[in-house]
């Protein structure tokens, strides 16, 4: 199951954790309609490396583009074209900065995940694990 | 049918036009779940009046607050939590510029729907017209 499944199974008090590090900077929307995609990128790696970064931040709006053009829902297609339009206009001269967001809201989301995860546990099985 | 509705059903060529005067100033997020309740008011009237602007504008934000404390999926429920709290903060000091930007979006949307019904009559019937 990808992370982002794993995400929207969560309880509500977890998901409001969510809800507050997706904003303009990188939206919930281009997280959703590319999970798996971005996912499968190493977004650690290219924080580092300029490049790296560059290809991918290309990539990004190539698939953003394709998921676009490909969406029947007029309200979708047009939120995905004001976000492709939006994260090219704002990081194209610093895709590093993609790659360090993107990055860092995978590891917040796998922070929560786990957080569920252990609070999710009885107490038996927490004593257990002791 | 509402004329919202009839936005959706036009033809791509007419919904780029819709596309290009729907942004952060007002989503169409907003426009497409309040559809009835935006369309059932006087937001010409609003523009010239403040009282009736400020009313207005509050009841948008309630109506916004239910639709987002109603909506089941967590990416419509993040988006709309985002769109009534952008709105409040851009807006809450000049209801009445909300009213302007409303009343325009619907008039913009009447021209082309008149202008894609002319456009869809064939030759004959428009010289039958004249």
């Amino acid at each position: 199951m990808s992370q982002w499944k794993q995400i929207q199974q969560l309880d509500i008090k977890f998901l409001e954790q969510v809800d507050y590090f997706y904003d303009d900077t990188f939206p919930m929307e281009a997280r959703q309609v590319l999970a798996n995609w971005i996912e499968g990128q190493d977004w650690e790696e290219a924080a580092n490396h300029e490049s790296m970064a560059t290809v991918l931040f290309n990539n990004l709006l190539i698939q953003l583009d394709r998921q676009c053009s490909q969406e029947p829902n007029f309200l979708l297609r047009h939120n995905l074209k004001r976000i492709t339009q939006q994260l090219q206009m704002k990081y194209k001269n610093n895709p590093v900065q993609v790659a360090v967001i993107i990055s860092s809201c995978l590891r917040e989301e796998r922070r929560i995940i786990a957080l569920a995860s252990v609070q999710e546990q009885g107490p038996l099985e927490k004593s257990m694990q002791n």
